[in-house]
Order: structure tokens, then sequence, then C-alpha cells
């Protein structure tokens, strides 16, 4: 089912980007919002949220996913990937995931933001289409 | 219908920030791309796209549109907006805007990205839920 990356597309998830994520609201509004991203091995790409997050529930219900980034440094180098949430993991794996992209996107060895009795997980999503310009 | 647009979100936007536009693909699967992003004095949010463009034919078919954006300097200074797409204008007016996008976008005086056959659509969106944070 999941298509090859292109090694443009996965350095520019490498980088430290903001990536915008799009889902399906439960009113079947579109609803989108900026995330940090990753690339793991396997070609999955992983976004790390909290359960009590907008975009987890409308996973959760629908697990169809596109994702716009730029370059930060050229916005006119971009990608679009469709894809789908294959699977999530919580516990030990996701706070240590989160601290690594504490790391990438903000220098810091531990995530700042954690807030009492938030639960971390960790999306993992195969590419089904990518779409990069130029 | 429309809610006010808070200051600081018009600002997001009358800055040279690149908005991320989320809506409905016919599949089903949520849509996102980056837009030049501008507002009016009417609080509508301004969108000059293609009409062969994936986005117009989804806006067309649901106009139900959800906006992401952070500011360039600072992408934890970030907006969520949500409307829908009341009016559409083509010709003159249309192309006029994309070339004030150019120049404030690209510092050019007109829009250097004109494909051949290409008819541009200004499209106005109303808001009906603003998220701000912080």
């Amino acid at each position: 089912m999941g298509v090859k990356i292109p090694e443009g597309v996965v350095n520019l998830m490498r980088d430290r980007n903001i990536a915008f994520i799009a889902t399906i609201g439960r009113d079947g509004y579109p609803h989108v919002t900026p995330v940090w991203i990753d690339v793991d091995d396997d070609c999955h790409i992983l976004v790390n949220t909290a359960t009590s997050r907008v975009k987890y529930m409308n996973l959760k219900r629908d697990p169809r996913v596109t994702i716009s980034l730029v370059d930060r440094n050229d916005p006119y180098n971009a990608a679009m990937i469709k894809g789908r949430v294959v699977d999530e993991v919580k516990g030990r794996e996701a706070e240590e995931h989160i601290d690594r992209m504490a790391k990438k996107y903000l220098g810091l060895d531990r995530f700042p933001f954690r807030a009492e009795g938030e639960e971390r997980v960790l999306l993992k999503i195969v590419a089904e289409k990518v779409i990069s310009v130029p």
C-alpha cells in the first residue's frame, strides 16, 4: 500500500521544518494544525501528539491524513503527502520520542510543554501518495 | 455567521506568512496546501488560486475550509481559522490581486508564475471560528 518517499522529501522531514497535518473533523470540516515531524528507518512518518488533541480524536475516527510542509529556508520547496495512520504507540517510547523532537526543534534535552495528565501518543503514518514541488 | 478576527491574527495574515489551507477532497481525504494569504477591509480572508487547482475544485463541492498559519519568525505564535468560502471573483480583480500578493511575498510588481490558459480566482472566506496560540 505504501509508496517510497523521495529522498528530497525525507530530507524536508529530517530538517526542523514545521509540518501541517490535515484530518477530517467530527463535524465534517477539514482540520489542520502545525506539528513537529519525523521519519523512522521503515519510512513511517512520525507525529507525536497527545490523546486529548482534536487531531488524535479525528484520526481515531478516520485515519486518513494529508501533510503539507515547506522548507523553512525556501517556502517554494514544498511537499504534500497523503497517507494513513497505521499504528500508534503510547508510554515510554512516545515520551522518549517527544524529548528527541524537543532536541531537534528547540535544542532542549527534554520536552518543555508537558501538561499534567496529558498522555503522549506517537502516530505512525504510511505514505500513499507524495507530491513535491518543484 | 462570521466572527471577528482578533487583531493579532489579522496581523499574522497581513505579514508575509505562508498559510496552509485544508479542504475536503473528492475521495474524502483531507487536502492541504500552502498559500499566500490576505485580508480585506470587510474582514474576509482572501486566497488567490487558479480554477485548475485541486483546492478550488474541492471548495466548489464543499466550501468549508480550515486555515492554519504560524508566524514566520516564531512558529509558536499560531492561529487556526475555520470558515467558509462565501464569494469568488475572477477576471481583472483577481489578476490585480495576485500581482499585489507577488509584491507582498516576493517584492515583485507582477506575479511571475502565470501559466498559459490559467484562470485566476480570488476566494473570499468568512471566519466562523478562530483559535490563536498563545
